[in-house]
């Protein structure tokens, strides 16, 4: 399955928060044993992940996190996938995929297996265009291209920074969307990809997520969450907030659609509602945030955007709940670690 | 093909600009019989467009135009299929299909002929979600929901106004994208609809197009194309752009994706670059200004809005050329057109 040459090799580590099946890893071999992996166990630091032979990884437990960033590690989520977030900033590659333990090898309908990676690679390779919609989606692909009407000007389009895949079988639904259908199950392959226009805010999840470190890194921060925290499963929701705005403003894209995997099993419900409720409450207000947010000519870089953005977070979320304001202070702890284990690169 | 009660069968017209292949009548027969057809002539009134027998239709060609609506005639373009906006204008139904006579039954993946008008009734009759992103497309379809992350204050959505379908086999492609790919096909059956986001344009093409008359209708202006004006193929694009900064400010919603019909024949790139040229150019600035067009609270009827917005498209665009004047002249006798020949319901 795996290529001779396998695309970005030595460019693109794949992050995994814990493993609790090993399944996983032997089911995506052939696609993921040429990358380096990156996994961050979320929970007790005593237990040890086993990884089969055959792949190249490195393995951080909340005793590794705790000693490489000192104080600096309140900012990383300890009991929750959030933590897969310190993988981000410990990786010195360009590229990241990052895949959740419950995810496996999705089937396109012609019964072929999906390689999630490679299309992730194409998605973040191409541009993206946030500016205008083309009803063909993407206008890169082989077969299609921009539409009668679409401006000359805008067909260079942007670099694209995130490309947000979905899911066969399991949908990633809410708690309360999951009590309400508990046997909807995702069987439509929609062949498409497509790019999430400038100043539209989209949901993302961190199932099965690809982005480019180099030019968005600093901002996938996947927030406080699980152990000690008032809420949990809004870590890629936040993320994906930030993202957009800062992406919006420097000219990066974003791409959602291709490649689905194959969720496997869902969450339970009951503990979600629970993780859930505050966050469900309080994006009604965190939403027109985003939405409203501006940032300044002065941000120029994704680290500039971030610290305007945790700023804004404090003083208008913090009137939410104290809560985001620990979240405002944890965001500019987060930048400064990411600086201190990615220090600038002499030109 | 057609079921026993077809849906909204008093309540939707079938416009048609011209039919120049009876072929095409025969094929959609299953689909169309059960509807009222008006079909607007685009060119010489002398010649006669034979129905087939069994269609319920009225015909109406420049003659008919120039004596319904006297100087105001002057807003309907002559010789180009633009003309067709006459029909949505004398039409006393809710709903509005519209097709070229290229344009045939298209088949899904299964092999299944498509019921482009149902689908566009489906489109039409659910809610849009311009506010916010759903990464598994149209919330509302069966199999499918508003995604975790989706805030719950915007899953009711707002009215559909617009429902923009696509081709198969020749993509609408501009005329120097046709020269440069003469043999493309659009063979991708992307099995989607979703809602265009508020604030971002689209390419709306009039090949397969569908709306609600009493939300949009006044908006469905195709402007001033074909004989003696400097410009053609830009009808449905300079409608698209119309509709949906007003769809924005109304809160209304656009649809694109399904339904797919076969589009046959490429029309003559040659014919084609001529008609385009000044539109290409033209369009560097014309989107750049429905882009920033913001309209003002008191515009709240669709009327209003279009008035307020020929207003700026005489003060901003009219630099660009005096056609953009003589444009806004049209629009403004357009709606006064459109109010005489619909005068508002006594409530």
């Amino acid at each position: 399955m795996a290529t001779a040459a396998p695309p970005l090799k030595d460019e693109l580590d794949i992050v995994i928060p814990t493993i609790r099946n090993l399944d996983f890893l032997e089911m995506w071999r052939p696609f993921f044993e040429p990358y380096h992996l990156i996994i961050v166990q979320d929970g007790d630091p005593t237990k040890t992940i086993k990884v089969p032979e055959g792949f190249d990884y490195e393995l951080y437990n909340r005793n590794d996190i705790n000693k490489i960033l000192g104080p600096k590690s309140s900012c990383i989520s300890f009991k929750d996938s959030a933590c897969r977030c310190f993988g981000y900033m410990v990786s010195k590659k360009k590229y990241i995929f990052t895949i959740d333990d419950d995810c496996f090898v999705a089937k396109d309908p012609s019964g072929q297996q999906i390689n999630a990676l490679q299309q992730h690679i194409k998605n973040l390779l191409c541009p993206s265009t946030p500016l205008f919609f083309n009803t063909l989606y993407d206008p890169f692909r082989e077969g299609a291209d921009f539409v009668r009407g679409y401006p000359f000007s805008l067909r260079e389009g942007v670099p694209t920074a995130v490309s947000h895949g979905l899911w066969m079988n399991i949908p990633d639904y809410d708690a309360p969307t999951q009590l309400v259908k508990p046997l909807e199950r995702n069987t439509r392959y929609v062949d498409a990809v497509l790019t999430i226009p400038k100043g539209t805010l989209f949901p993302m999840c961190g199932m099965n997520l690809a982005f480019d470190r180099d030019l968005i890194g600093p901002a996938m921060y996947f927030g406080l969450m699980g152990d000690g925290q008032p809420i949990g499963r809004y870590d890629d929701m936040w993320a994906g907030w930030c993202i957009k705005v800062i992406c919006d403003h420097l000219g990066l894209g974003v791409k959602t659609g291709l490649p689905y995997i194959w969720h496997s099993k869902a969450s339970n419900p009951f503990v979600n509602l629970k993780k859930e409720y505050n966050g469900i409450f309080w994006q009604e207000e965190i939403i027109p945030f985003f939405q409203s947010a501006t940032l300044s000519k002065d941000s120029t870089s994704v680290q500039k955007c971030y610290i305007e953005l945790a700023k804004q977070v404090r003083e208008k979320l913090g009137k939410i709940d104290p809560y985001f304001v620990k979240l405002a202070d944890a965001m500019e702890t987060w930048i400064q670690a990411w600086d201190e284990l990615n220090p600038p690169k002499a030109n």
